[in-house]
């Protein structure tokens, strides 16, 4: 007989498993079920999804092994450390990273039976409306549920012509699997991925060079912001990226992998031993059986959902990198919260406009609110305040003034609209201006309000006072 | 012939230089003046006061030279990090800290060209009441001030018996300029200072013994972080803290120094290289002649204000360390933008409630607002949520999970009372919750707030989630 449930959800990845969690702390008796093994050594599927598992946490371990690496070759000796031969063993860096994967894994396994979660190991679909329950396949087995919550996430776009292997070409999955630094990296793709992975393999010692289909740089980032990130990562960094490239023909061989590329410059050929393939994601939606029970898509196939992730269908949500918005793990938690508090008959609500974005290179890029770009074409009247972390005592004792942080604020009311930060720390700075936003709150109240001494935090009160002209350290 | 100011900023330092910067932007003709050079190579008087020239900034570089060379010896190991030969050159390491003061003292002489402040080099005292306006010494100049702003700091309190040369036997000034790690460092006083300069030693291989006049162990912090921090410092740091001391005799020889005191085990001896005295700073009012114009002091020696710092003569303002209140750089800065508002006629005000502490040990220690043993000693009925930064996966990231979030709220209300923090970047992840208290938000306003995946900021956002007992990751 089949097992029943309040609420069924798809997928175990950060949406998903929030979801349950927050729907079985509602008193919903729940399931979430999950079917990749992503890298378990036993090949059984494994909680977290794309996020814990080959995405966010891997890739931060190994930007931050890469970048002690980096302090060790390039940091010490202004602060009179010697150190002599200095090397990096890959294999172990590889270890550590698949030690934290595995430990947080099982703490959400540890979660889910905390919170009375039940887990079902296998691949979840749709059957049929059964009496206004929802019946569903998962793995071999059947389940009821009264609530069916989609969270399946999303798998890297592959270009036809580009055959990943994850050998010597590679998609995110691969990228965190290299086991020994390339001397030449070739990255399709400067965006968050790209750059993030080209950065842990350009400090560990690779030669890399990143070619991007679209003419402009970060382009969903503030372009003040993008250009600085332009200047540090080519000119201080030393990664090589093309701008407005289209991938002619790429070849492999025993010796590596060639890229016939154009751009401005006409014809040109890359040779690489390893090629990234970063360019974007597409919603994972061939498996639900979505037409038995007429699920309907968008036009960029993503699960069709209102402003709280509801579907079509009666009952059904959806939540995460399947459906519209950003691919952001966090946006699918806070989704997954509210479908749950929904569920519960409560009042769940996401503010969308107060999602903040995070490029984990160094420096670190993190955003939230409108660009400048966004506010001139909305016709949106605007004061800007920008400030240098080069005038920061925080900065400059961490031997690291990079970037600058920039406020934007409404011409009349002084409401924050946009926050963007390039600089170390960026991804913890910017907490700040979501809770700022998510306040309403104008520049002067962030102003107004007192920031420790010395913090890299008084960048962002500087830029705040400087919207009204009056910072007091620039 | 005397000159004339609107404003005359007795002292340089945070309090006093922002004071008179935020002046000048207001239109007031502001002077500011000067005598201390710290440790200017040509005796000249120096802009910054402790903070810059022998206290926040200084230590900082300091704390991040030894923190890297840190990770070298500890961290690098389980990245694959290989290096050998690993030395501080101590000499090099206090170069680079002396060069950051420096570029952040001619920072402040810019800015003062910049908005016009004049800078005045020499000691300011008052003379006398002239027909409305203040008659004031400056070096051995006069100047005539409609407004006087005192922001003379405060030094570092020394002990009878235990003569400070800064060679041997070191106050915050020296040891800041100690030339080789010394084998064996004793330190009086378990305070900021104390426990700052005794983890940059430590780290760069003294053995530290830190000695406390008080019973209890980071008295004014939240009794569990002083309980974690306690367990780090001494287990698996190894400083040896003793607490409840009485300080008998100290000597010193050529040899070193010799410490007799006395605690719950009897009478013991400390034997050391270098003693750092850490016990505390007193205001510096003796220079100011405050006698001739009948200048009012608190019982404990502050120059006595209200809430908005005006003293009790006519447009005599007091800021920072020589008035009541924590001796704090930020909050000095605060009271001197709010009275050079208030003197230009503006509504001037610092919420006293939301200043943050910050120790810059490692972990760091951050606080705003109250602690649990206050809420408690003031019958304040209050729920909490605590979580660990082992359930975090940035922190895995980074390989650094010791310490905890702790929220306090009101246990009606939801009113966010108290925020403790300890742990890696404690300094920064404060800044979100002072901005909380300063808004009067409730935990469930932080709850219901996105913080970007991974960062250790979603620790704050768990222990909120947690006063509600609704965590999502532990």
């Amino acid at each position: 007989m089949a097992q029943e449930f309040d609420v069924l959800v798809i997928g175990g990845g950060p949406a998903g498993y929030v979801a349950a969690i927050r729907a079985a702390q509602l008193g919903l008796k729940t399931a979430c079920c999950e079917s990749n093994p992503y890298a378990d050594p036993k090949g059984q599927p494994r909680l977290g999804g794309t996020c814990l598992n080959v995405g966010c946490i891997p890739s931060k371990a190994l930007l931050h092994s890469s970048e002690l690496f980096d302090h060790a070759n390039h940091a010490f000796i202004m602060h009179g450390i010697k150190a002599e031969g200095v090397e990096i063993d890959v294999p172990s860096m590889i270890r550590r990273k698949d030690n934290i994967v595995t430990q947080l894994v099982s703490g959400i396994k540890g979660l889910f039976k905390k919170y009375k979660v039940t887990f079902l190991a296998g691949h979840g679909s749709f059957v049929a409306d059964a009496d206004g329950m929802w019946k569903m396949k998962v793995g071999d087995g059947e389940v009821i549920a009264k609530h069916v919550i989609i969270a399946t996430g999303s798998s890297a776009r592959h270009l036809s012509g580009i055959p990943v292997d994850n050998v010597q070409i590679v998609d995110n999955e691969g990228a965190l699997q290299i086991d020994a630094v390339p001397k030449r990296l070739g990255v399709i793709g400067a965006g968050v991925i790209g750059l993030e992975m080209g950065s842990v393999w350009k400090r560990l010692g690779s030669e890399v060079t990143i070619l991007e289909a679209l003419p402009d740089f970060l382009a969903a980032a503030d372009q003040a912001v993008a250009k600085e990130a332009w200047k540090v990562f080519t000119n201080k960094q030393g990664l090589k990226i093309y701008l407005g490239v289209q991938i002619k023909e790429v070849t492999t061989s025993p010796a590596g992998v060639s890229v016939k590329f154009e751009d401005d410059n006409g014809e040109q050929l890359l040779e690489c031993d390893k090629l990234v393939v970063a360019v974007g994601r597409v919603p994972n939606t061939d498996g639900l059986n979505a037409q038995a029970v007429g699920l309907q898509f968008d036009q960029r196939g993503h699960v069709e959902v209102d402003g709280h992730c509801s579907t079509n269908l009666r009952n059904v949500w959806a939540v995460g990198d399947v459906v519209r918005g950003p691919m952001l793990a966090h946006k699918g938690m806070e989704e997954g919260v509210m479908v749950a508090e929904c569920i519960a008959g409560q009042a769940g609500h996401v503010n969308y406009d107060a999602i903040p974005w995070v490029i984990y290179t160094h420096p670190e890029i993190a955003w939230v609110g409108k660009t400048e770009q966004e506010l001139k074409a909305a016709g949106i009247p605007f004061k800007q305040g920008q400030i240098p972390f080069l005038a920061n005592g925080r900065a400059l004792g961490q031997g690291d003034t990079t970037g600058f942080v920039k406020v934007l604020a409404h011409a009349e009311t002084d409401q924050i609209l946009g926050a963007h930060i390039i600089g170390t720390n960026a991804s913890e700075l910017i907490g700040e201006a979501v809770l700022a936003i998510e306040f309403g709150a104008s520049s002067e109240d962030i102003a107004r309000t007192s920031h420790a001494h010395p913090t890299l935090s008084e960048v962002m009160h500087e830029a705040a006072l400087a919207v009204d002209k009056r910072s007091l350290h620039f």
